[in-house]
């Protein structure tokens, strides 16, 4: 063998075009196999349209068609009424791969890479040899716009192979139409999965399927107002890489640290950009363009030594609890559970991106117990489907020992076993999937933290839950009987030695010797709604509110000890509800309760407290969540320790 | 608000480079948290180190070392004795992602994305800002050059920042010096493991490693000759995709169809190639670059339609089964395994890739018997450290119902627990990673087949295993019985009427009813090596093979049925191993196995079987494999039936 040296292998090193990679990597980007080819091009229209939708805040109307023809091939068909794509700049959104609007803004979005839908094409081309063909109208008055395309994977470029216009019957919008190989047969069942859990976090969307076989589905929209939208933001300190911090320092027009700072970065006011520049040692009045590496790395460090705000959460768009228990309900009302458990963290930063997670736990009913429990997986309003096994949320879940909240679980790690589903929203500025298919979440720490918290304050509440069922039980047996057995024995009594009967309430409250609570739940309907109308609590829709359903919640207080009480009683309320009449006066309504001092009573006394909540439907409000305070919570039944806010 | 258009919407779409891309990504390529960027980075630069050195036929010896500095720091030191890297393609090779000499090349080797090195730079920059460091030197009688550099990401292009030449006391090489931010503590125990499981699959490299308390570690060479280099092949008809093979006949010199299916794909030959064209009804002498989509379709039809010869496996690697067996037995020694299994299946291919499945069984010894089984993943040489739960091993292995097989795993799903490791090797032309990480392989089915169908041969064997076990265990202790009593009591019946000792062999071969087969297995040094040297079987060095160590194998038959017996018996042996003496002169011996045709065997009589293997080392070999034909099998303890090669 002749011997080879560095110069024989110079002659092979070359360039890779980034369309030539993904074609021969076409597993990466979620066409791995002919089943999940057809979920991932579906899903990469429908994104691409709801995000465009929401981008102009226009209640999305999106219509996929699936057409079947021989040999494994399919053409995909979305089209929706968004804004359409000017002229132009279809080419380049279509037939290249790496590019796109949302990668540089910083702001909650499904697309994120300017990958997905060319990739479709990509794929489309790839296995059938047929080109894409594009529709897209921008204005009402003009006529729209067909384009069939290819891409020049050697180049990623788009090819153009015809263009004309249209009439198209529509004010705006965009259609693709891809021709895929893809598995019909297996794949539909995905498809129809995926449009459903689209349509539970996107009430405001309206999604017409048509099968191959033309049977047609309709996922109605619940919600007539878009989300909030998510606002761009500028990068936060925390997080921030130092490479970072140099790059945008070197491409900043600000001649002045403390300009850069306060300009370029989120949460940096005068008083924090001060704060920075002296922890760091650095002149404020410093041309950011002129500094070295160690002054940054001095920065940098700072940034960290400082207290900064956490980042605006307007860029980000979470579900609400309130959404995510509704939509639960509405999904397992056939499985009857026992109880529907949310939990919902405060906004986070990774990298300095920041994130929130949300998370519901759905218990009990006719989940099959000796099975894993179900994952339901979403990021930024979109199910994930694959690669379950390599999620941040299968882990941190994984992590947790769950055996001591009733699950099954072999040495306390892994996915527990039980009748449970649990849903997972991590919504971010910057998901960080661990491939350009977006099928999994990658394991940074400060998610797999979020994650855990919130689903160890499920499983408290779950806890929670069942000791007080428990607990209630108990009390309500002996209750039951000294109520019954204890008037019959006086009466007996007193008819015997013909004397009245006596009073049995000092007795009684020496037996029991606790303070009972119990609670009830009725909804009202307000008529001047139509009655199929859902509305969705949402900020920018505060009018509707006080219409449609009102949730009344009465409490009862009885005094079951032999002296008289006095303590403050507090009810838990859903953040995003509205407060209507409250009794008695309360001493505090505050984001998520409300507060009583409630006055002294006697011993066998009872007071009666009730509350209205607006902004709610039915069922979004189905159990009391109750706390005290100034009393000891060991003699109260039905509710537990106030620990603050 | 203002209604926004598609043209404002226009104004923010642009292109996103690629290092943007991933610097924003970069969990994607294995950075997504300190302790992992640490691995990556080391294994980045030793899996190129590695590649390097095969191509040009040279022993690897590769010195990896991390400093580590404050604040998380450390910096990255891998050098290798490689070719080196031509000074202009320095610039390329480090300073761009997608760049590389082994993507465009249809071959086994670790790299083949052209990110991995770049990307520890990209990374590198990011959180420190700091420079990498390249030293290579391409000629014995020529300096090294060193050169700094960045990566401009904005244009995915290297910014050279200084460049010089020095002496450099070694014949040619390349070492690359990148700081990054990691976190060592954490993160030094998988660089360990990394390089441990890295020498485990490459006998042939010799790795020094210090630590960043200044520790060294050496792993060994275990094998003086470097793997069978992997050929560059074509693509097969197989699996290629309708998109690429219409995209290769554009790009085609050849000027007729038959050409071209014969100069560009592997398994073409004249006579496939007249089989396909005619099954495609197209003409040979068409001018490939004008045929139309239609025409393309039909001749993608065709190839399935027609049997093409399965591609060579030159361009593959596998590590053998008989290193893996070496391998396991070596590192399971603390564990005194029970016994140790490998199967291996024949290359496959998958969308015009070719690929081949190894895997290894450690079953029992001290293993935990209630926890998960362990899984050791390996493809193309490189151990897979991370994302477990997303590759396709986790679920081929997670879909076999291992509880007939003595696992338990509840309802027949998922990762089995007992007490066992379960080593697999993919090696193939093209990985299908998920991710540009390369830390878990995508679920493609093709592959998924082939990993389960070895585990089930796995599975078979653990149960054949079990079975002859019992069987012979059984057997052996009514042979026991008979051997010691019956001539007890025939000596003391015949001492008491005074006769002669009968002949007991009539009657024991009545009772025992079987032919009875036991096996001796013995080592033998040969002195013409030194003792400390191994020996690895591969076809390169068949010169080497009759030297080192002789397995010896006895096998003994005897008849213990009333009547004589003729058979044929097979015994297995390892591909790799080079047959020395056989007696009885044997009827046949095949690639795998040695085939005798007993002679006839009277009642109580016994045939001496014996064979010779080099090209072993002691234990490579430690239990003989047999089968039986022309005889009924249930009568035959020690061997099962013969069901043909």
């Amino acid at each position: 063998m002749t011997k080879l040296t560095a110069h024989d292998l110079a002659k092979k090193q070359k360039e890779i075009s980034v369309a030539e990679f993904f074609e021969r990597n076409k597993h990466i980007l979620g066409f791995g196999n002919a089943t999940r080819a057809l979920v991932t091009s579906i899903k990469e229209g429908v994104d691409n349209s709801l995000d465009s939708c929401e981008e102009v805040n226009i209640l999305p109307e999106i219509y996929v068609e699936i057409k079947n023809h021989e040999d494994g091939e399919c053409k995909i068909i979305v089209e929706d009424n968004g804004p359409g794509i000017v002229t132009k700049q279809i080419p380049h959104i279509f037939g290249r791969l790496l590019y796109g609007s949302r990668f540089h803004a910083i702001r909650q979005s499904r697309g994120q890479q300017g990958i997905g839908i060319s990739a479709v094409i990509l794929y489309g081309q790839l296995t059938t040899g047929k080109h894409a063909k594009i529709i897209s109208k921008v204005q009402q008055d003009r006529p729209a716009v067909v384009m069939e395309l290819a891409i020049d994977t050697n180049k990623n470029r788009a090819e153009v192979i015809n263009r004309e216009t249209v009439h198209w019957d529509k004010p705006s919008g965009t259609r693709v139409e891809i021709s895929i190989i893809a598995d019909y047969k297996r794949g539909k069942r995905f498809v129809y999965d995926y449009l459903q859990s689209t349509s539970i976090v996107n009430p405001h969307a309206q999604i017409t399927y048509k099968d191959a076989e033309g049977e047609e589905y309709l996922f109605e929209r619940t919600a007539e107002a878009t989300p909030k939208k998510s606002c761009e933001i500028k990068p936060h300190p925390y997080g921030v890489e130092l490479g970072t911090l140099i790059k945008m320092a070197k491409n900043t027009k600000a001649r002045k640290l403390s300009t850069f700072l306060k300009t370029e970065f989120s949460s940096m006011g005068d008083r924090t950009t001060n704060a920075v520049c002296e922890k760091a040692d650095l002149d404020r009045n410093a041309n950011p363009k002129e500094m070295k590496r160690e002054e940054f790395l001095a920065l940098h460090r700072a940034f960290k030594k400082v207290k900064i705000m956490a980042p605006s959460t307007d860029c980000l768009s979470p579900i609400s609890e309130t959404l995510i228990r509704r939509s639960l309900k509405h999904e397992t009302k056939e499985i009857s559970p026992e109880f529907i458990i949310t939990a919902s963290r405060p906004a986070s930063v990774y990298s300095g991106n920041p994130f929130q997670t949300e998370v519901g736990l759905v218990y009990g009913g006719t989940l099959p117990r000796d099975k894993p429990v179900q994952l339901m997986r979403f990021a930024n309003r979109v199910p994930l489907l694959y690669q379950q096994g390599g999620c941040v949320i299968t882990s941190a879940i994984s992590s947790i020992d769950w055996r001591r909240y009733g699950f099954e679980q072999p040495s306390g790690k892994g996915m527990p076993s039980g009748p449970a589903i649990f849903l997972t929203h991590v919504s971010s500025t910057q998901i960080p999937f661990t491939s350009e298919s977006k099928e999994a979440i990658a394991d940074i720490p400060e998610i797999e933290n979020e994650i855990k918290l919130a689903f160890r304050e499920c499983a408290r509440k779950v806890q929670h839950h069942i000791h007080k069922k428990v607990r209630r039980k108990k009390t309500r047996e002996k209750f039951d009987l000294i109520t019954k057995i204890l008037p019959e024995i006086a009466k007996k009594s007193a008819n015997m030695i013909d004397k009245p009967i006596p009073s049995l309430d000092a007795v009684i409250t020496k037996i029991m010797d606790i303070v009972w609570i119990e609670d009830l739940i009725e909804y009202e309907k307000v008529s001047r709604q139509p009655v199929q109308t859902t509305i969705i609590p949402d900020k920018e829709s505060d009018n509707t509110r006080s219409e449609g359903t009102i949730t009344k919640s009465k409490i009862m207080v009885v005094n079951y000890k032999h002296n008289s009480q006095k303590f403050n009683l507090y009810a838990l309320i859903p953040k995003d509800a509205v407060v209507g009449s409250v009794e008695p006066k309360p001493a505090k309504i505050a984001n998520n309760y409300i507060k009583w001092n409630l006055g002294t009573i006697p011993p066998a006394n009872k007071v009666d407290v009730s509350f209205e909540l607006a902004g709610l439907e039915k069922g979004d409000f189905d159990e009391n969540d109750l706390y005290v305070e100034n009393i000891n919570p060991a003699f109260v039944i039905g509710a537990d320790k106030w620990e603050g806010d």
